[in-house]
């Protein structure tokens, strides 16, 4: 068999099932070992930034790396910024490039270009393969690496030569680290800090925020009285009825700052030290007050899970607890603003949901709403390159065919990966979109007031403003062969919504917000 | 005043007076500069390979940058692809990148990232600004390098701090290093190449396609039979009629070899030697027989045109040639394909119009069917990247507001930066978009054939077509407000055409072929 064959054989093997796809010449011999291969199945999007969103998403829902296949530099180039989502999220994923063949480098043909140094900066692994007989190892390595916790991008540069150069066959699956189990004297002084009597909190992120941890979690509330605090952009939060409510940490850093003021002891668990999403003059990076301790329970790629557990019979905290169940939105009427559409999605989105919440300004009403939804899992984005949710609402459906997966997506940021819809439309993918059309980069315009320029200038309202013209959601999804619908009240919507629900996905619903 | 006011004040005393941008929280300074600075007009793109591939078609048609105004590395990275392009065809392009502020950038936020390993690959020089007196400074070195012959991309890094500090003002203009004369010894060589009797080529590009080089090079071809060959994938080319005309370098290497494989003397002027687009395992990167002598007459960066001008005088060429002026192609009836599709463009594209020909396997009839049509530019995709031919004709459009832009698009590739179109339509630029929608990636169903798999499998069909479901590129425009129209008989494209063609644009048709 050829190196093509060699890598898919050994990727299935490896229990790799899933390869998004955009290739391109040098990819032919790898797109014809997807058929050679049982077991692989392909899915094309139409962009590369959806295949590396949806790589991203689906990793987030399964924790198991999904394969992207992308053309050469600029190919890649295009799935940078959801790689950088993903980076951030600690979503395992593999990328495999194909290149030039290698003898063909040194021509500089017009599609050469440094592929290691685009791959470095979202890359946690990044390896050229030399030769066809080495292909199936690197791509053993390349999965492993993937999932060395707590997950990262790898990303294999496969000359065409070795793709097409016979092997010797499929490569054993290669050994993936565990994740390892947090010291004593972490677990000692996380409770010292939490029973010292002064106000504290658990600062949870990755997996302290699926179920397990969670109601660990609540445990120690329980027993100590600490506050459950969450990052801002967690890559996966379970929640809703049923599962221990945490506090979200405001993005803007006074806020983060004014929330976490009062806190004596911040412990970590699967969370890193909440810093500012930028810099301002006036606020230093940090968020946490010099008066405010902090203290490292576990890392995100430590057993963060099996740390919370241990911190919870440190403290000798009840068995379990009674999860007090929030109280559900009922569904808004009238006119449909960023706090109507977010309380209509929290009113009726169904049981199980996976709500990928690239909401932006208009999300920031619905997440705190959505506490009191069905149980579901939240998916956010981590790195704040924008144009991430569509993509990853495609990685979920993949990932949980049996879930609905609303994608509740700002219009802006929708626009740069729209080409994800196709996806949806092809794969007959169980998505709502729901479109939040405020029709304007909102933060834009506040953060254009928060560096103090009052009354903006015609380039600076025009640069933030998307009314001119209009976009039309409707017709950007006929086009790419998703239905949609278009809602101006909070009744309509609701109506569109519930329709959506009721049905097998896809669909799109613009909610036109005054 | 602040370091972006300096930055921009310096900018628009440069020269330039355009600024493609899509711009985030890090750079609103810079956004606020550009209504406090007259003469910098503001255009949003709302992919960042909009601004890119737009700064790229501008930079074509006037020789000189624009700004792209891009947020961070995600920011960055969107518009890689597109600066590809840019990079491959000398273009000048200054990249502007709001960037954390520099203190911010050790707490590590997640929108940090290596921002100079991701530029350095497209970039011919990248600097990081370090404090806002040097940022007026840093602007000019940036623009100045920018137009370093043949050209390249400059990319600055901006700090956020550097632009929201004082700066003491605008920094003088940087000098513009000029073009370099061809000494006589390269002359000589390629006089004596191309009068030893034996077959020869001039092997054109970059500005040896534009008229005076033309015209030098046609009197060349008059004066010692050599051949006029260009590069396959030319920035810019002027042509039609009144021009010389000049053959096309086949795309396929083993046609690209046949067509070079009988000349004793290749000369080039302004293009590099020739080698393979991709490489295959039955062919060698260069195209050039080991028979073929090169002669080097100028470089890309060099004075093409004088030199061409020199070898002329010192071949002892006629001083005016009469061109013949090859017979338009008439309008053609019947079924829609490649074929005719081409035809009618090439039969009715008006006088002075600039074609940007992303037409792909669609686009191949075109070419050559063009060489008969009045007088034109035609710009195509250097580094193949594809997602260049849309923000491309943005480019050009805005750059010569007085001519008609014609932008000849593969479906296929259109979609990565479809975006585009509501740029249009925003700046109601005078482009028609002619979507040559053959529903398939048809250079990848060629590829797999030339790979040798005669019967591809159901996944490799489904990466390499695209009518499932097919894209309704009319809906596509409506979303982002552009008037569009469908045409699936040549009767009806030709009908179509004519009506954008009268009208100011943007149109778009999408040409429906069997």
């Amino acid at each position: 068999m050829n190196g093509a064959e060699g890598l898919i054989r050994t990727a299935v093997a490896s229990g790799v099932d899933l390869c998004l796809a955009n290739p391109g010449t040098t990819e032919m011999q790898l797109v014809a070992a997807l058929d050679a291969v049982p077991g692989m199945r392909a899915v094309l999007g139409l962009f590369e930034g959806v295949c590396t969103g949806a790589a991203d998403g689906y990793a987030r829902m399964t924790g198991r790396p999904a394969l992207t296949l992308l053309h050469l530099g600029p190919g890649f180039a295009n799935g940078i910024a959801n790689l950088h989502n993903a980076r951030r999220a600690h979503s395992p994923v593999v990328n495999l490039i194909g290149d030039h063949a290698s003898w063909h480098l040194a021509a500089d043909a017009p599609l050469t270009s440094d592929i290691p140094s685009l791959a470095s900066p979202v890359s946690g692994w990044v390896r050229r393969c030399a030769t066809a007989s080495y292909l199936p190892a690197d791509g053993a390595d390349a999965i492993a690496a993937a999932q060395d916790p707590p997950g990262q991008v790898a990303t294999l540069i496969i000359p065409q030569d070795s793709a097409w150069d016979r092997c010797l066959g499929p490569a054993a699956p290669a050994k993936v680290r565990a994740r390892e189990a947090v010291g004593d004297l972490r677990v000692e002084a996380a409770a010292a800090a939490l029973t010292s009597g002064a106000p504290g909190a658990l600062f949870l992120g990755g997996l302290g925020l699926r179920a397990a941890a969670l109601r660990a979690a609540a445990r120690i509330a329980a027993a100590t009285g600490c506050a459950l605090i969450h990052e801002t952009f967690a890559a996966r939060v379970e929640r809703g009825a049923g599962l221990p409510a945490v506090e979200r940490l405001p993005y803007f850093p006074e806020q983060g700052a004014d929330r976490l003021r009062p806190l004596a002891h911040l412990v970590l668990a699967g969370a890193r030290e909440p810093v500012a999403f930028f810099g301002y003059p006036d606020h230093p990076s940090r968020l946490v007050a010099s008066g405010t301790r902090i203290s490292l329970l576990a890392e995100a790629g430590e057993d963060v899970t099996g740390a919370l557990e241990a911190l919870a019979l440190r403290v000798k905290a009840p068995a379990r607890v009674a999860l007090p169940t929030p109280e559900r939105v009922a569904p808004p009427s009238g006119a449909l603003t960023a706090g109507s559409l977010g309380q209509a999605l929290a009113a009726l989105q169904p049981e199980n949901a996976i709500v990928v919440d690239e909401g932006a300004t208009s999300g920031l009403a619905y997440f705190a709403l959505a506490a009191g939804a069905p149980a579901h899992d939240c998916l956010t984005l981590t790195g704040g390159a924008i144009g991430q949710g569509l993509p990853a609402a495609v990685g979920a459906a993949l990932a949980c065919p049996d879930r609905k997966v609303i994608a509740f997506q700002a219009d802006g940021s929708g626009m740069y990966t729209l080409q994800s819809l196709w996806t949806c439309a092809r794969e007959s993918l169980d998505v709502v979109v729901v479109i939040a059309a405020n029709r304007a980069y909102r933060i834009l315009q506040v953060e254009l007031a928060r560096a103090g320029i009052a009354e903006p200038g015609a380039q600076a309202r025009a640069l933030t403003d998307l009314t001119h013209p209009a976009l039309d959601w409707v017709s950007l999804a006929r086009g790419m062969g998703v239905p949609g619908t278009r809602a101006e009240t909070a009744e309509e919507f609701i109506s569109a919504f519930r329709r959506a629900l009721a049905e097998p996905g896809p669909r799109l619903i613009e909610a036109v917000l005054v």
